[in-house]
C-alpha cells in the first residue's frame, strides 16, 4: 500500500510517501512544499495546489492521509491552514485518491502509543519505523510521515 | 466595473456579479453553487471548484469580493467554510481574477450606512441599490451582492 501522508499549511506544507507492505513500513519522496511568502493568498494556494497535484500524480498514491483539523491557537493562521487543507482535499479529489482523516490524538497514539507523546517521542518514533539514517526535519515532514504511518498501521480502521 | 460576488460555503456558495457603471449599479447572473450533500469533503469541493471557476470563466470579472473570514460560532462549520473559501480563492487565481476581502463589518457599512445592519435592512438595501423586482434569496445570494456592492462602492478602496 503506498499511503501519501500531507501536513497542510499555507506556507509550508509536509508531504511523505509511505510504502506499507506485509506489515512492513518504508519512506518513499518526503519534503515540504513551500508558497512564495510575499504572495497574495489566492496565488499561494494555486502554488500549493500544482505542488500537491504534481506529487499525487508523480507518486499515485492509494489513499491521502491527513490530519482532522482543530483550532486551539490562532484563530487567523487556522483559517489559512483551513484554506491550504481544502486545496489539498480538491487536489486529491482531481487526483482521484481517497482521503482518510484522523484526529491528531489518535496519529500520537498509533506512532507512539500514547496520546501525550511530545513533538521529540513522535520524530523518534518515525526516524525508528521507517529506518531513516537521520530525523526527518522540519516538523512538517515529520508530521506528513506520521499520519501516513497512522493510516499504514491501522489499515484505514479507525479514522 | 464587472465585480464577482462570493459567499462561500461547502454546501451552498452564494454568487452573484454586479456591474458598476459611472457609480449606477446592476445585476448580472446570480444565485447559488450547490455540493451533493451526502459527498465527503473532497468531492464536494471539487464540485464547488468546477462551478466557480466555470462563473469566473463565463462572466469574466475584474475583481472577486469576498468577505473576510471570522470564526464567532460553529468552529467545525468555519473549517469546513475556509476548506471552501480556500478553494473559490484558488479558481480566482487559475482565471487571474484578482481578489478583494472586506471585513463583515465594513460590507454592511457600504450597503446599509451602519455596521448595525441586520439581515433584513441588508437584504432591503441590495434590492433597492441592484433595483430588482423581489428580495435576493437564499441568502447566500444577497450576502454575495453586498460585498460586491462593497466593492463597486468602495472601488477597492477601505479593504
Amino acid at each position: 500500500m503506498r499511503v501519501a501522508g500531507i501536513d497542510p499549511g499555507l506556507g509550508t506544507t509536509g508531504f511523505a510517501l509511505v510504502l506499507s507492505e506485509g506489515g512492513r513500513l518504508s519512506a518513499g519522496p518526503a519534503g515540504v512544499f513551500r508558497t512564495p511568502p510575499g504572495e497574495e493568498s489566492g496565488a499561494r494556494l494555486l502554488a500549493l495546489h500544482r505542488q500537491v497535484r504534481g506529487f499525487l500524480q508523480e507518486e499515485r498514491p492509494d489513499v491521502m492521509a491527513v490530519e482532522e483539523l482543530f483550532f486551539n491557537r490562532n484563530i487567523t493562521t487556522g483559517i489559512q491552514v483551513a484554506q491550504a487543507r481544502g486545496v489539498c482535499l480538491l487536489a486529491a479529489a482531481e487526483a482521484g485518491v481517497p482521503v482518510a482523516e484522523y484526529n491528531p490524538q489518535h496519529v500520537k497514539v498509533a506512532v507512539t502509543g500514547t496520546g501525550a507523546a511530545d513533538k521529540h517521542q513522535v520524530i523518534y518514533m518515525v526516524r525508528g519505523l521507517l529506518r531513516l539514517d537521520r530525523d526527518p526535519s522540519p516538523d512538517d515532514v515529520a508530521d506528513a510521515m506520521a499520519v501516513a504511518i497512522c493510516h499504514a498501521h491501522t489499515g484505514g480502521r479507525g479514522q
